[in-house]
């Protein structure tokens, strides 16, 4: 990613961003029902690892295979790059969880950007203090044995019934996670960017109450006292 | 809606005011699965202004249409009179957001007693900071148009499967949102206020160790003790 | 309980506890979907009491049956021993309370160690403020009769699809609420704890840079120095 | 049952039998979700003989406890009276089947009326020949004990989220279950009957180009026609 | 409605209509969840005559509102042009139906093409045998009035998540039901009646061996022969 | 797979083999919600070939796509061994379809033994004539570009949230479909022929009016009886 495209990003807002997608065609980018541990530690911008889980085997999944250094979920947390963020595909499953808190300090220690499930995580109320923020459907204390089977990464997977490619950009805030198709993130970038700096502008408007009709959206000279101010 | 009422109806929690609809036979008037934005700031009292969204449709539903500030939506925003609450019908659907900060700050400026949508909304940690309060089922970045179609106002409506007619009252609390049928609103406001005194000397009582024989519901001797405090 | 068995269970994490479980072949002792109403009060351990609602039928469910201090959910306040959990099977319902203020007050001036609804509570910010800890999928300010039967209690229940038979022992911290067996709550309690011990020498290993090879699970070198630093 | 009483409702449709109990202020009768397994043989009438489970616990429910022939499951076949219907309450749950071909054989040779689950049955093809009308929310080969536990008889439950107290009048036809309380099956008889046959006229007269106004609801010159019809 | 149109809609599959509307960006046209009461006779097209429903309350929606002619219900029915298909809006809910067999008789008479509701129809046995298609979720006995309120006529809906005008034109066959949008039903006409005819060809060759390659899709030799044959 | 084992397990039902299996350990084997188009052509055994599908998005998933013969959905078609079953991931997803009838005729040309998605599939008139059996969630005429991207093929996936390895047996028939993990087919399927053999006789003891007790499950003297009459 970009430096610049990941600075800004850093400072977009998921609800910015959602908007510049659907300008783009993009209806389906936001990872519904999955929110932050910490809402206040939920700015993450990252390129997306991904690891999937399909349903647990009782003859398969049993305590033992954690043994094994290997196991596909160990694995994962070892080979995120710094600055990625962790994707799970859990099939919106979250009667056990995704992962718990020393595997998600491991992630964090080893620079990853974030930490993101569609099921639930366990040991919620310290990874909610960890430094790198985490987002989940809630939180389990169920081992993922009960329910899910790590079973490879890397592979494009749906995560909360959205479309994750390895490389796609993710970004986390307070409302949630949306992720940015990978071609699209340098485009998004600058507009996203641009329309938070002009929506600053029109909040203010509306606060000294000015009404929708010519503010928002602005007409020709809301737009012009918005560029004024902005110089 | 009479001050008295309102100013009675301010203090009851939802709790009183759904016992004094199900001692009339309603037992459907909880807005069940909705919560406040910000539980610290969810008393709410106000006439019932509606607003009624359908699914989207891709041709019709395009940023574009939000260049019309006759747009549904927008002028909902700018028709809900001071003191009343917007109550939106999103089909209790929330992968997109019913409205966002900047319409709901306009509200406020406008003395809107409140916001509820059965489905989600966008820039919740803003709206959560406003002086109105905000109910929904959640929290979605993503704009309206990517599931919504705002279309018309002021005729009934359900809310998270209640019916609300234009001119109920509304009123919300750290628990969520009821609605009152208009021409109950006076008539429980009394009783309302009364059941509310009396629980608080149960409770009272409670706390001092009575049992709940005599004391929850209260017989002759605990409702005479009461009417003594309370003069 | 034997008390040493008390005071390990208050200790140990749900996330500890469900592990243990597993480990003996039991992969459903989580009550998915419940959480507690403050989770910075939600550390409880105590012996299962049962009460059973079934739905309410409105020529049986009005609201003189409370004059009935005999009212099955009255009763089961009233008998629920000290140091036991009250759980409520409601069927995972809950557009009205299984539960308010004045009966959680009442259970807890006669000592129980907490209160467990797979359904909602009503006046949760007051029940919150309690000492004990209480848990539900929710809050509804609806009373039970809207939707609830309360019918008999100390029976077998399900409670968000565990089977929970009296006497079991219940534990809930932050992250919700565990059922244990009750002939294998002695059995897991010391396991429980030394693997709490294990897993905090673990994560202050990981913390300090260690990768999750050798140490997580920990190999021979590890388990010998977690062993040293006990001492 | 008077039989009487139950000659009528035999002949009464669920329709016909719902409008009775909703006139009567019972709006939540009809067994949602509920279906029979065979629609050409679906008529059934007769009183509530009750059967609850409660979620499986792996330890507990092992296929050798079918060795057991006091099992509460069996002892309930055993158990019920001729002409009563086997109601089961499975939480609505239906991964694994409230009974199978067996079973259901053995309650049809003792001259039960029917059975009902609010979960699924197994060997569906073999119990839908049989000649005692089964209901359930469809199918699953899955023996009970993979996620129930029968636990007693002869209790009040909830089926699909009704009540349903033993010796209550459950109806059965192509369109589902509806359960009638016991104290108002004789009332309701002879109003379902002349209700039904007041429709048949209703539906005559439709068929025959009437419009509503007139018909349907009936006014005064319709009813005066349906009763010398019916004379 | 150009008859052309309506001929070649007639003969056209929902499978095809649906890629038509794929091609012009339209993603969200089938009324998902709902079926054909008889699949036997589910051929069915016409313009969408809507009729919303809100939930029910228990002080209004009581029987004796059936006695008013104008009831929204009775006068939607007696106002459907011939060759139109009612189309109700129940929310997607189902435990009241949104109408039943002298309502559908009287539809049908008055010469509708079809009823489409994604809620519930009772009297489901008798509606089956009607010669108009009627669509639902399924049955339910219970009269609308236990859970629904007929509230207004001909104003945009949605149906099972899709947005519905009034005019938009409605096609059904055993699959379910799809909507297409006014303006887009000329233009479909055509490529859909193409779409088929090869596709009869396509799976000829398929039938008779040939692979999928060069034959689905088409390369220019399988069209060439497919546009001989036609002639 | 071996022949034996191939044509003991076309005699075997889902509701035995579930038994055998639950038997061994495993509860979660069943595909829950999936059920025959066809329930008089049901009967299906084979090894499981996977195909997997991620959310669609729309730049990627248009139907361009459908000219490359390369598309894995296409390939998947073409790569099945005559007797395996195709098994589809679609996330237990049903609004857009995951095949149709001229991709369901190519496999069953292919000599492929079945069909099965978790999602649902299109042109299900045709489908459910063929001479190949299938199994869905129902049927949904949208492409499966409208919510659905085949990704790769032949990993262990999800289906109905039951986890199948390439290689798994499948076995459906009228009531659903059941996957056996590959190394236990020949283990469990004498004893599922025995099982069946043995509950034959038993059901015409029953039938017969023997009680369940010493017949179901059976003593001694039943067990004694059986293996002469077998004889």
């Amino acid at each position: 990613m970009d430096p610049r495209t990941r600075e800004l990003l850093a400072q977009a807002s998921t609800a910015t961003i959602t908007t510049q997608l659907l300008a783009r065609g993009l209806r389906n980018t936001f990872l519904a029902g999955i929110g932050p541990l910490n809402p206040g530690n939920a700015r993450m911008v990252g390129e997306a690892f991904t690891l999937r889980y399909i349903p647990a085997r009782e003859d398969i999944d049993v305590l033992e295979v954690f043994r094994d250094y290997d196991h596909p979920q160990r694995k994962a947390i070892e080979s995120v790059p710094p600055g990625h963020v962790l994707v799970m595909d859990c099939r919106n499953q979250g009667r056990a969880a995704s992962a718990g808190n020393i595997l998600a300090t491991r992630l964090m220690v080893r620079g990853a950007a974030g930490l993101v499930t569609d099921g639930t995580l366990r040991d919620t109320p310290e990874i909610s203090r960890l430094a790198m923020p985490a987002f989940s459907r809630g939180a389990s204390p169920m081992t993922n044995l009960a329910q899910h089977h790590a079973v490879d990464m890397q592979i494009p997977i749906g995560c909360a019934e959205v479309a994750v490619y390895p490389g796609d950009i993710i970004v986390g805030d307070e409302e949630g996670v949306v992720c940015i198709p990978a071609h699209l993130a340098d485009e998004i970038a600058e507009p996203a960017a641009a329309q938070e700096e002009l929506e600053r502008f029109i909040l203010q408007e509306i606060e000294n109450g000015r009404p929708l009709k010519g503010t928002y959206p602005p007409d020709e000279d809301t737009l012009s006292r918005a560029a004024h101010r902005s110089t």
